[in-house]
């Protein structure tokens, strides 16, 4: 099948598959998810997504109590039935079903939602571009929900706008993207935004970390203010369908660009580690 | 039926039915609702509600193209069907149903959700109690969206804690409720928080300060404080499902019981306007 999907056990085309009209994702986005870049069948760092997946379940009192073992193997079925070798695994985990009632409901157990559907992955070179927009989300955005209103609204923006992605800000203060982390180059080091309640701790991001450390490349995680990147080096968008690309235009002035090399060299690093898991080259 | 379904003119008992997977509502809570309540099958302040759908609607770009009438004429379908004289009808419109991707989807139309189920109005002398906690949502609560998991955790907490509901502030101002709005009175007037980008235009409220305004009673908007509050002559706690309660404690300290008189009298006009318009004396 080109378009996976799963609900509880069952699996069938996405777009023909039903849920309860009472589960709490539809009724309050009371729900957590995960997407994951799936190369020839191998899901890449998934360790790390259901790591994250299991640490939203915790933040947000959803008692899921299926094993890591158990979702393994559940998601090894729904790769299975797939077809292509680039698709994005999605998997959201939902407070269950439930009459419709604020409160968590004593009786409901948690839902599991899954698909594998095909993914384009933009060219490495891609010439990114940011419509910047202020951050309007909830003071969640460390766990993964699904109440991602704002989200859209914001990327529905860019869109309009033409660009690539939004660039979400508080008011001087850089957050994230849309649905992408932001990091930047600046003489020589990786500086990321600080993990704290106001961004994903994006996996992404955790990877380009690891390898800048692995490689000698200073890294520093602290504030980063609109206009300090608009003067970055170079400026990398990342996300689980994106990889790390490159931006070169905010609101339509030229950003970045400044230290190609480097950013290169982390591009480079993040292929390899793709290869090394997947033992696919991109 | 005792509780009642509704998707796209398909009806059903609510606890069976289904909706797509790949709803907008699952993946992003992109979707807007209302909750009406309904007292011998007529259905209290309808037009009001129907405004705000729309709004609402409008306010997300949600092309929902039903008209009025049309969805007049569904809702007394769902009514019908139901059982019993104090019941919630609940409607929700999502953006559609499309491959999850951020953006606005093409080609989807919305989906029509509704249900009417039993609710149980608590009675007008009941003494509510508050528990206070900072508010985290997002900066769109002028729209009904189902982004509601902010919402869903306060509710919780207050549970929890043994109240009747949440009261949330933004550091010293005082917004709304987990799933109510509310009003103070003070010196004899009902003083109400402005309507901004941070709380929701509530039904209730727009009755009562109607009420008051055809009874001399003088009314104000404007910031209210958690100290201001703590101090008001009472505190009204106002919902669809509650309609007018009087709150007697935050976080375990005595508030209101200041001017009886008047609380009980807004409640005395409340009741006599659901009376002219169900025919229902509560």
């Amino acid at each position: 099948m080109e378009r996976v999907g799963y609900f509880n056990g069952q699996i069938g085309c996405v777009d023909e598959m039903m849920i309860p009209l009472c589960d709490r994702s539809v009724f309050f986005g009371d729900a957590v998810y995960e997407a994951v870049l799936v190369l020839n069948k191998k899901a890449y760092t998934l360790e790390a997504h259901l790591d994250r997946l299991y640490s939203s379940c915790a933040l947000t009192e959803i008692s899921f109590d299926m094993t890591r073992d158990e979702l393994k193997s559940e998601i090894a079925k729904v790769i299975d039935a797939s077809e292509g070798d680039t698709t994005m695994l999605y998997i959201q985990v939902s407070r269950g079903k439930a009459p419709r009632k604020h409160e968590y409901p004593k009786d409901a157990r948690p839902n599991l939602i899954m698909s594998v559907t095909p993914v384009k992955l933009p060219p490495a070179d891609k010439r990114a571009s940011l419509f910047s927009t202020e951050d309007l989300r909830f003071q969640y955005c460390n766990i993964k929900t699904v109440n991602l209103l704002p989200n859209v609204f914001a990327a529905q923006r860019a869109t309009a706008a033409g660009a690539t992605e939004a660039l979400l800000h508080r008011g001087e203060r850089v957050t994230e993207a849309a649905h992408s982390s932001i990091l930047m180059l600046k003489d020589g080091a990786l500086v990321m935004p600080p993990l704290d309640n106001l961004i994903l701790p994006s996996i992404t991001r955790a990877v380009v970390k690891r390898l800048c450390e692995e490689n000698g490349i200073p890294t520093e995680s602290r504030i980063i203010t609109v206009d300090e990147l608009m003067a970055a080096d170079e400026i990398l968008l990342c996300s689980t369908t994106k990889n790390v690309i490159c931006v070169f235009e905010i609101d339509g002035n030229a950003v970045g660009g400044k230290d190609r090399a480097l950013a290169t060299r982390i591009q480079a690093l993040f292929h390899e580690d793709i290869y090394r898991e997947t033992g696919v080259r991109l």
